[in-house]
């Protein structure tokens, strides 16, 4: 008899992307596929210092079971943060650390969807959200985008529609789409979130990742424009994308009734974040080294951005088409099939990986209805001369 | 109009216990409530310098995203670990790391648990798991102890009557209880899965901790005794007790159609344990500090537990009974009621704190049917004096 597993985990498939990274092994590839930093940008002297800090000035409580709302330390550590992007009235009480932002989606499922609750998200949207939410059963709702982000009207209709338990988005250079949600359609979804007392999640773990101009501020940041809005909003946070995902350490922001129960379940999912990443996190904070090591990394993945973005303009001509990132770790494009060349992402990924580069095509990132001409490509791994290499390699593919 | 938390949540209440614990503040209070190894006796060097070699001879990999089952180097240490401790033919690949050994009670329930389905646990247990299995709807029956751990023959009928999802066991010093599960049982229980197609899931925080003689082998290491019973079992190990909970280490053995399905789950809870932490376990573990510090974490446990032991019989003589502990890091009691003193756990911890000491109430550890009477009192945080003086209070407030 096999064993009886739950019946949730029928929501869930595996990965299609999970089958294309065991590709990835092959000599000399070079990958665009992946979603994380580049692990050469760490501040590893910065880090080291923190730890050695952190078991110097308080071995014990660095070592010891904590508080499952997080280290004290880094809530109001991170409140500051928070604070130094535009939130106002940003008490350390209002957030809870997380064991990366993966944890706030899950202790956000755990807390709030019942099996068969409708919940909108972006089209298209981080995986692992999509997934995770499909855990507790959500029925998901794809709400369509543009280079501005979510289109209001549409979301507006879908809200109506569906009446869902929450409206997840990615605002600021979303994953995978890297589209940023305007300034004006920002007040709008915070309206909406009054207007029809609708949970809108913000996952906002690339919004310090810009080139140029700031973005617009988060909604959390433009929430006090909006009264009332407050309350229907939770923000998740990360350190993974700017400081180093092994840390885990994220956190959630949230209306106090939330953030309690979200505390319970995170209870009896860890416990707590590892006080020692948490106490490692908090005297890096302290010690001021975030802006510098911002500004860096900011300034790195700019040139990658630009790199990338020409070199497609150069190696695939029209056969290709996108809107040059402003911010985070990715270039959403889609194939337009000029010439009668290939216009499905996953033949150009299978004929890519051929040719000796990796990305991730697009279709998988759509809860519903994908479009199967889009791909996600990665510039934050590989430096100038690679992905000019890359980028000549997909060329190749496009012309074999 | 309140925010629509998940119907899932009406099943777990407020714990007893973090009421109680609200009243641990009261300045000179001393502390049996506690449910944490004593921070003083954390190997603060051990891991300050197993921290640095991770971050020198691995930085990019301890910061960086890692697979979602656990950083391979720990895998394997921690393999080498279990099969010092007498499991047969344990491989790496066998075991996945998860954030503390509470992620893999969680990843337990959200693998196999429906709601409505059966789950049977010891009465008294763990309450964290009580309330983890209560949040994916389980409904728990409680089999009886005794102070050589569950009694199987009762445990068989309760399997027979209900065809539970899962049996959770605390064979090993068992919290709260302390007992001990006997080798003759072990092997009932053990033959029980296979007869029952039945899986077990021992949980094993407290092995390591031994006074005097070893304990019988895990469930998993007399697995090989049983043909057939390891496709039944689960095991969950972590280094919370022995080494520091603060890293947040624990760790899973299971089927591998298990493993796969929780490392999914996990994939979607937290991406993965913190790196940092578990490139930093790995070095401790490689280090070969570990006997060592299970020496001496042993030894002042064993002088701390005797104390409190010999002072409860001195102070509390026939109002109370317990069987002296052979490890772990709890005496589990019994009010008599004799020449009518108080015999309710909650009335006597309500003195007690007025009395300057505090103590947990049994009666929460119980997922049906409590017994009123019973108390658990940790010595693992007080140094003898401090216990023996709290004690004294425990006798006063018996009194009073």
């Amino acid at each position: 008899m096999p064993m009886p597993f739950a019946r949730r985990l029928d929501q869930v498939e595996t990965s299609a992307i999970r089958e294309l990274f065991k590709l990835l092994g092959k000599p000399g590839i070079i990958s665009f596929a992946g979603g994380f930093p580049d692990s050469a940008m760490f501040d590893v002297d910065g880090i080291r210092q923190a730890a050695e800090a952190a078991l110097r000035d308080e071995p014990g409580a660095a070592l010891q079971y904590g508080a499952t709302e997080g280290y004290q330390p880094l809530r109001e550590a991170l409140a500051q943060f928070m604070g130094g992007k535009g939130v106002q009235d940003m008490a350390p009480q209002q957030l809870i650390v997380t064991t990366g932002s993966q944890q706030a989606l899950d202790l956000i499922g755990k807390t709030l969807i019942d099996p068969g609750d409708k919940v909108i998200v972006e089209g298209p949207t981080f995986l692992a959200t999509i997934q995770c939410f499909r855990l507790y059963g959500a029925d998901l709702v794809s709400a369509p985008i543009d280079a501005d982000g979510v289109q209001v009207d549409r979301l507006e209709q879908l809200i109506v529609e569906h009446r869902p338990k929450l409206v997840y988005l990615i605002p600021t250079f979303g994953n995978p789409s890297g589209a940023t949600l305007s300034l004006e359609r920002r007040r709008r979804v915070l309206e909406l979130a009054v207007q029809h007392q609708t949970v809108i999640v913000e996952d906002d773990p690339y919004g310090d990742l810009y080139f140029g101009d700031a973005p617009p501020p988060s909604l959390l940041a433009l929430s006090h424009e909006v009264p009332g809005s407050r309350d229907w909003l939770v923000h998740c946070g990360s350190l993974s994308k700017v400081l180093a995902p092994g840390l885990r350490v994220g956190w959630m922001v949230a209306p106090p009734e939330m953030l309690a129960r979200a505390t319970m379940c995170k209870q009896f999912s860890d416990a707590h974040t590892s006080t020692f990443a948490q106490a490692t996190a908090a005297q890096y904070l302290r010690a001021g080294r975030m802006p510098a090591t911002l500004a860096r990394v900011r300034a790195v993945y700019a040139e990658r951005a630009q790199t990338m973005g020409e070199a497609l303009r150069a190696e695939l001509g029209d056969a290709i088409d996108f809107v040059p990132p402003q911010g985070g770790l990715f270039v959403w494009a889609r194939l337009t099939g000029a010439r009668g060349q290939v216009a499905d992402g996953n033949v150009f990924a299978q004929r890519a990986i051929d040719q000796g580069v990796a990305f991730v095509p697009g279709a998988p990132f759509y809860c519903a209805n994908p479009d199967h001409a889009t791909l996600r490509l990665s510039f934050a791994t590989a430096g100038v001369e690679q992905i000019r290499e890359g980028v000549a390699r997909l060329g190749q593919a496009l012309a074999g």
